[in-house]
């Protein structure tokens, strides 16, 4: 997490200020549900309410504590009790560090995960607004870096769509896993805490209960989300190298938006280069690899141990905010993508007519030509304009007396037309974005 | 995959012959679909049906065709059509490799993951059983390491069962993401092939559509569900190490299973080894790793390139292999695992009282001292005894003049009960296995 | 490691056959030490070579011993006794398992990273041939994708060169690494065995003696042998992305080698496609994701636990194997890529001499213009040639008044040769390739 | 990288302040040789020199000029005129950003070297005294975490000071890798700036000559140096978590430092948890993460793509500031290490002399018997003890007729003194540390 790649409502979310202020608000629901269950006076859990809820935690008071006592919580309670006066000691009571912690750290994913969802529908509504305006402007399809079939830039946009919807309903999930709350005590056995106290914190923040807490909520929950969030961030670098394809010289289809003052390099002035597509793709190699750490903490000894607490410390904020960064840059460059349709034409035209092949290949074999000897007849007059040698592969064929012996040059024609290749468009969009 | 660590119906989805038998299974129904719709003769659908059905592909001709074609799938069809005739020219018509790679290799996840799930329900049922035997077995619980506060033996099995519990739904939603069948062509646009054709091949292998695909099913999909096996193996090793934990000399309270004429070492002859469990703490460490490259392989260019094909074949049956092996060894430990009761009470009697530390700190709370003291007057005492200075930390208490000044000998004794610690176990089996 | 990327010299490493004979070695060269310090009986040591040096050891019996006793070492030497006979008893005494089993990994990966060193000088025979053969073949250089400014094909494959020489160092280095062999026995210490023996086996295998070993040898060199592979993977992947790149259809610069018979796609006849590279691409993935693994094995419990075997019995091989052929592979496609000259040429003019523009920046600053004013100046005209509204960017800075204040034409002629990029070639060359 | 883990002079060597200075620096530098050259004058060199040397660059000044022209060498070159006069223009003649960026990342990750050096100098130095003073300290060796065989504390630090020493030669070599500066221009030709200009700010900055750049130094450089980051925090794991281990109650054989304030749990006034070395255990995590998107930066595009900096600008500070502050956390635990010499003597006298087994295996086929026969004599007593069902191993060998017929009680007692196994302890302390 670094500023440059950090927006700053992410980023609060992550602050000491938020902490201390969720940490208040677990340590005084928990009062509430104590003092409801005759544990503590019910005017202390009114007199922490009281003071504790517009209070001003001083981030550098409790620091000086911690310094002093080695320990965050107790840091923090201390300073509230400097607030909340001596009611403050029925605070915690039979609560462990971690019932804090967790159920915090917790709030904070969740809360982090509801702006990816709104980044993912910011970046959903880009993608279908570009997806219909190019519903049918022709673009050759390629696979491996080579021209295949013609396809549509909307149908590359619509896919992308549907990954990122994919994305959402993966990172709702994850959202779930997460969101849960417990307040079960030293080991998780509600020795000293009752069960009541953890169903109604978790009902005030939001949360779901969870079954069964050792010290620690399990941490596959969160191996799990961070997981998620490396999914996601290898789509973003899918659709970024995308991007970055279609802006080379050579191809030119499509280009980031490139702003007046914007100065591409600082030795050659004609540069426009996409830069924020490879700013997001080494962005998404980062929050992949936060996937990592997340699962090796899952292997806690007993019913704890404190290892995942400095991972999470930096993975909390590095990868939701960094995630944030780069679905919301990648939001603004499909929004304002500048798009060649004259190009795309252009290096569609530019195999003489070899992205019609198989359909010459189909026509061939049902004209009643053996699959094999089809290849065959296509390849050899394919091969001639892949060289360079020739220029025209409707031509070509038209000439080759093995295929004049099965197709007329009308036949023939009729393989090399476009929207032969589109007419199922409408029924992938409806697939996509539903009727409409 | 190695065989040592492969188990054989598992192994069986990744052979060659599999393989084969899908792809003419996607192939065949493909060519009813496309008879169904006078693409092609229904007489020839018929026959590849009639010639195929039983067939027995011939993996090393294969292989041979291969060798020299440099294509897998146009040396599949070429053998096929060996076996088939001449009717086997309409097979593939205005398919994709891709189309019959991709669906195969999600038929195989999909199986894959039903076995897997059979193994997640073996060794939830392995849990259960002993979760239920030694609900109320006592145990200390420990953070860091180091003595906290009593739990049961069943409550930290019930927390394993309840963490592959989770899992056994996220692999269901693994499962889900990797079940859909594409048969749209070379970029995806069912130029060659009507859609019709794809959604009968998916509904005939127990599949969904892919609602938009490239030349490929996306891999978002793929590394989903290769991050899920990550997260899976995760639980893995913390169930293992916590055995290992249990298992060490000083510790004892629970030992795997040995057999009469196993060997623990060449050289020391006393040794009773956890082999089994870190067998598979290492096996859940390539399941993990698998989950890297599976998300490398989202970015594919354009419609797509082959890079992802060299790795799949690689962690299709190593991810799935390793950790179909490792569930179940890990089933068999908990089933057969030696529980040692006695060590358990003994090592809780170590501390001499020290783990009933915090319910002395609240009793002296409620008795009125603020909680700064009560940590005082609790810590003072009991470092005495952690340091092997004394030895019984109740005698210690009542000897206390801080301490008795607030608190009778009865009252503190009171806090000495197990019992205490046990009231909710019943309220926590509920959660997780249910009433019942 | 799977059969279709693997290679029989390197793979044969990794058979039992080889392991067994390697127990063998390092079990009977203990002996002779052994016997020359008059702890086990002379003839006992020549009877165990005598006996097994030339003996075929049976996998599939040790196998069976070892489903017995459940410990490989003990089957192993349980084997060796029955070719052996009585005096196989003085073998392995007071050794550990770890004794054979470590040093015969190492024995292994030395001998692994023989072959990958071959490997690699063979890629390394094949750059430097083509370099010299393109080292003044012009081409565009790249950054971003966009063109930048000129450069040659041969300095493209001297840095590619130069980046293999030092995977190179950093192979010798990392076989360094595990060259070491331990006989320590039980703990590391010696007790039961002579440390003369450890350093007789370690010469007569090849290896330096392990300073000090606990049980095992530490599992930091495994470490830094396979993250030294996961980098040499990922200047495969570098290598093999820019000839994928290469080979676009818009760029077309370079093409893997075609074999006739080969065919690109089942569906379209006409495609040529760069399988190779992107088959190595993937396999890069996996040799990467090998050190992570590796990496985790290093943090054993106290003198050792057994976790790091099942990762090594996995990535031993995989790395290795799949690594090797990469190289292989690799070295085959530098070896016969077809380069086309002429379309590198086609390519650098496409800009209409923008190529150029850093040059006229420089050459106006040096006309006594500030490097802003020069910039916008430059700017002005190369974005009117970028977008396609001019053609020739020399004709419209000629044109342009306040260029034409500081220059004439001539002047800005002399910034648009190509030789003026291409006088320190020479030095570049002799740095990587030295003075020939 | 956040402030709690993060020590103020690592943090420095990656403020905007360091970092702005160093690119003041490669560009006088150049300029310098620019000058001696005569493509610029020298006044102008000198001029640079003077007005900049002492000059405090205005960060956000620059951050302002950034967030206009998008380029962060040009705003830093703008803010540069600004303060130097119009000979500014002649700076950066030639070059490229990345000649400035890379020569500037390389320069820190090298300064970060030497303080991660240091580092590591202070923990072996910790580690070489404590070994020493512990040299004869009599503990048990464990495997599988069961006792094995008896060694000394003394040797397990011994241990942990080799492998240091080794990660210690492996950082040096890191930062020999990265210790290279490239002036070379747009891709690399030196077509606008002489290659003497490098030699000459590679010296001046300490560097070496990069032999073949593009328009950046190869990244693979950059991959090997976080690759050795990755393993040295797996040795800080390695450390750690034995440490973990040997302050968990039921072994207490040492512990970490523990301040008179520190409050170890704020619900359990008694415990003193491991936390220091559990904290540097996720730490370990962390810096090895940041390993894979190093690798993953090596396949740039062509002569470049900007994909690295985002990664770079992450975990140039994040692994560098985590690991040294890490390493030094993990020297002062071994500096303070409180060792508890009578509990590792308790805990070896646990198993009723069955960690002599191995010499009493060893005994007997010296007698005579065949390895195994005496295997099984010696297991079958073993048993007895292991389960419990007696306690003293010796007494019951004593009483087995088998044995008897082979060893006398004297015999047996022989292989019962620790001494045997400590005899070579001088050997592995020399082998370590050098004769002295």
């Amino acid at each position: 997490m670094i500023p440059r790649y950090s927006r700053p409502a992410m980023t609060a979310i992550w602050s000491p200020e938020t902490k201390f202020r969720i940490w208040f608000e677990i340590e005084a629901h928990a009062a509430d549900a104590m003092a409801e269950l005759g544990v503590i006076p019910k005017e202390a859990a009114k007199t922490i309410w009281a003071k504790g809820k517009d209070a001003k935690f001083d981030v550098e008071r409790i620091d000086a504590i911690e310094a002093e006592v080695k320990h965050d919580v107790i840091a923090f309670l201390t300073h509230v009790s400097e607030i909340v006066g001596p009611e403050a000691r029925y605070m915690h009571s039979g609560m462990t560090s971690s019932d804090v912690l967790d159920t915090c750290l917790n709030v904070q994913l969740v809360r982090a995960a509801d702006i990816l969802l709104a980044d993912i529908d910011a970046l959903l509504a880009a993608l279908k607004r570009r997806a219909f305006e190019h519903k049918l402007t022709p673009t050759v399809g390629r696979s491996h870096g080579i021209h295949a079939e013609p396809t549509t830039f909307g149908l590359k946009l619509a896919q992308a769509y549907a990954e990122f919807a994919r994305n959402r309903e993966r990172l709702v999930a994850a959202r779930k896993e997460v969101a849960t709350c417990a307040i079960s005590g030293a080991v998780g056995t509600f020795a000293q805490v009752d069960p009541r106290v953890e169903e109604h914190v978790a009902k005030a923040m939001g949360l779901a209960v969870e079954p069964v807490s050792t010290q620690v909520i399990p941490r596959d929950r969160h191996a799990m989300y961070f997981a998620t969030l490396g999914v996601i961030a290898s789509s973003i670098e899918r659709l970024a190298i995308e991007i970055r394809h279609l802006q080379r010289t050579e191809v030119l289809e499509a280009e980031e938006f490139f702003s007046e003052k914007q100065k591409g390099s600082s030795a050659m002035p004609h540069k426009r280069n996409p830069v924020l597509t490879e700013n997001v793709t080494g962005l998404a190699r980062m929050v992949r690899s936060y996937a990592l750490p997340a699962m090796e903490n899952v292997a806690l000894w007993h019913e704890r141990d404190i290892s995942h607490s400095s991972v999470e410390r930096m993975i909390g904020p590095d990868a939701t905010v960094t995630l944030d960064f780069a679905l919301a840059r990648l939001a603004g460059v499909i929004d304002k993508l500048i798009v060649y349709p004259a190009n795309m034409q252009k290096n569609m035209d530019r195999l003489g007519g070899l992205i019609h092949s198989q359909r010459v290949l189909i026509a061939l074999t049902k004209a009643g030509v053996s699959r094999e000897d089809a290849y065959r007849l296509v390849q050899r007059n394919a091969m001639k304009v892949w060289s360079g040698e020739e220029k025209d592969f409707l031509a070509l064929l038209k000439k080759d007396p093995d295929v004049k012996a099965k197709m007329s040059d009308k036949e023939l024609e009729a393989n090399f037309d476009l929207d032969h290749h589109y007419k199922n468009v409408d029924t992938i969009f409806k697939r996509v974005f539903g009727a409409s």
